[in-house]
């Protein structure tokens, strides 16, 4: 009855051997079809769900095929081939027998060992000194983030100005806040704009077509994290003949990097 | 008879619809199994060669499951989801019917837009200024490269001094030289040997588990760097209980963001 919305729009209903049901959900909604991340988060829900899997997800590559139309899709997921400690797995979301998302997976036991980071949360105010964006939100799935933006936040009105960078900064968490886990942090990887919007000053019709999430945090490191804010960080890398892409970081509010991400965007103009 | 040890070590003859066979190659035989960018280009292949094929890859992430032992191997391509101007791939290669690799592809026709890059070439000396490595080549694959590091070598003889970074850029082209193409740009994105090694000043047992790569260049101007060199650039972000990522890039000769790529890494200790 309390269930969070982002449990609601990632619940999956078994169906048989690795496949479920699951159902879009209007929460989420983008402009057209659902919020990329929150089609992320259900393809890595059904390893998540998966009785065969091994270990904890360390790196998720998702493919956005084409368009999901609002109702009910079928969820594909089997392990490809399963290690002592690792397990590759293929995941496709369906609508009509044809795949919308396809995905591929890697999760593992991992154990201790050196660990060090090189890329380093930027020093930033308190999500609690910065207000949150004043444009109304026109489409669902904002509202379902809590975004403050340290910089790089869109420009808007809209001035037409090559600002010769991409880099955007943001404290983000579940709005209302939630515990965060595999799913919520998959999908909280696809939280900035296009770049291209930032940029060029102007909007343009974009969307994602591949985003790749590597975890360098495991479950414990997750709960640690909480219901905390994320540092979500971002920059585009190559725009060209109708695709760009960016890399990303999101850090724990207590500077943990929690994820790096990478995802590539076609943009029409 | 002279064919390029690249264009035998990627060959694939059709079997099916779909389906192809492969066979490992000694010229690029690592420490145990084929070095992964060979894996890589011949999972791509299957995808170029493929009948049904539109356009060309645009992003390309592929899964290393498990030694590939020697011999021959099968590969499997098929269109997930075609639209209009871009096309989804599901490519496996498999060894007694058991996935070794898994990747997933995106081709797309692309158009010329606006385009501006973020990531730019970094100032180096020309590469025949610099020498090639003088450590014998240990394994066959690193004969078919000819490197000239700008900085971040191997750190031999091994010191175990941690450099608190990572970075390595490099000119790489392959050996004998050949004009490029997007397998051997595939290929050649997973020239760096594994940023651990430099990052501590010591080996390890290491395995890339998973690449991504971004191609911003198309066919034409893979065309265009020819047989030049390509300047090539990676950096570890987090390394974390036996695994780490790294973010790399490749530019042409002249300085053109021809893609960008990611991996994460296996490491024992």
């Amino acid at each position: 009855m309390n269930t969070h919305p982002f449990d609601n729009a990632i619940a999956l209903a078994a169906t048989g051997q690795d496949g479920w049901e699951g159902r879009t959900s209007p929460d989420y909604a983008n402009f057209i079809g659902p919020y990329g991340g929150i089609m992320a988060a259900q393809a890595l829900n059904a390893v998540m769900l998966h009785p065969q899997r091994l270990g904890e997800p360390v790196a998720f590559t998702v493919n956005f095929a084409a368009a999901m139309a609002d109702g009910p899709f079928e969820a594909r997921a089997r392990p490809a081939r399963t290690n002592r400690s690792t397990q590759h797995w293929i995941v496709e979301l369906l609508q009509d027998g044809q795949a919308v998302v396809t995905a591929t997976a890697l999760t593992a036991i991992r154990r201790e060992t050196w660990s060090g980071d090189e890329a380093v949360m930027p020093a930033a105010r308190a999500p609690q000194e910065l207000a949150p964006p004043t444009q109304p939100a026109r489409v669902a799935w904002l509202g379902r983030y809590d975004m403050r933006f340290i910089g790089g936040s869109v420009p808007y009105p809209w001035d037409g100005q090559d600002r010769g960078h991409s880099r955007t900064a943001l404290w983000v968490r579940d709005n209302p806040s939630r515990a965060l886990d595999f799913p919520s942090l998959t999908s909280m990887a696809d939280i900035f704009f296009p770049r291209v919007w930032l940029r060029r000053g102007k909007p343009s019709v974009v969307g994602t077509v591949t985003m790749t999430v590597y975890f360098h945090a495991d479950g414990a490191q997750l709960q640690a994290a909480g219901a905390g804010y994320l540092l979500a960080q971002a920059q585009g890398q190559g725009f060209r003949n109708g695709y760009f892409d960016h890399a990303g970081h999101l850090w724990s509010e207590a500077g943990v990097l929690l994820a790096t991400t990478h995802q590539l965007v076609y943009f029409k103009e």
